[in-house]
């Protein structure tokens, strides 16, 4: 067979092994994505009930600041987890109102 | 002391709660991003002393297929878990091309 009909994966088995634990860390990941908007959704709820606002600026704040020392301890880009945590922040705040928006 | 003086977490102990395992659990996927970042870093390096593309299309696509799999298994919306997926691609890439420019 001529190596155009190999994958990738094929024809270098060391991008192989690195692709598995890619595979793993991101399930990882995903369950605990599934995991955090489990908890975010019951804080929606209870800011509904309590009539507090979806978002919370100083809380915020306190996340991104310690994110940036655990992603300094990590050895983690800083930039790369602030960018990260506004994507999640966005999404949380849009179910937040999502929820305080249903009937 | 006026209730303006408290933090939302001391007038909402279930909320102070919810929000202590939200933080457990963004340590977790920080550390968790790093190891990623470790490997993709590896497959960068690889990449380059194999001469191959920064980006794979049809490793993408599966890698897409697999986590909308992920998602309904843990029940988490497959529309955020894509947007996740090319958010994360999106930085790997950089990278890659970052470690391709090397000198």
């Amino acid at each position: 067979m001529v190596n155009g009909n190999h994958t990738p994966e094929e024809q270098h088995p060391e991008l192989a092994a690195y692709r598995r634990s890619i595979d793993n860390i991101d399930a990882a990941l995903v369950y605990l994505l599934a995991e955090r908007f489990k908890v975010t959704k019951n804080v929606g709820y209870y800011k509904r009930e309590h009539d507090l606002p979806p978002g919370d600026s100083a809380r915020e704040q306190r996340q991104i600041a310690r994110l940036h020392q655990l992603a300094r301890d990590a050895d983690l880009d800083p930039g790369f987890t602030e960018k990260f945590l506004q994507f999640i922040t966005r999404e949380v705040i849009r179910r937040h109102e999502q929820i305080r928006d249903e009937i």
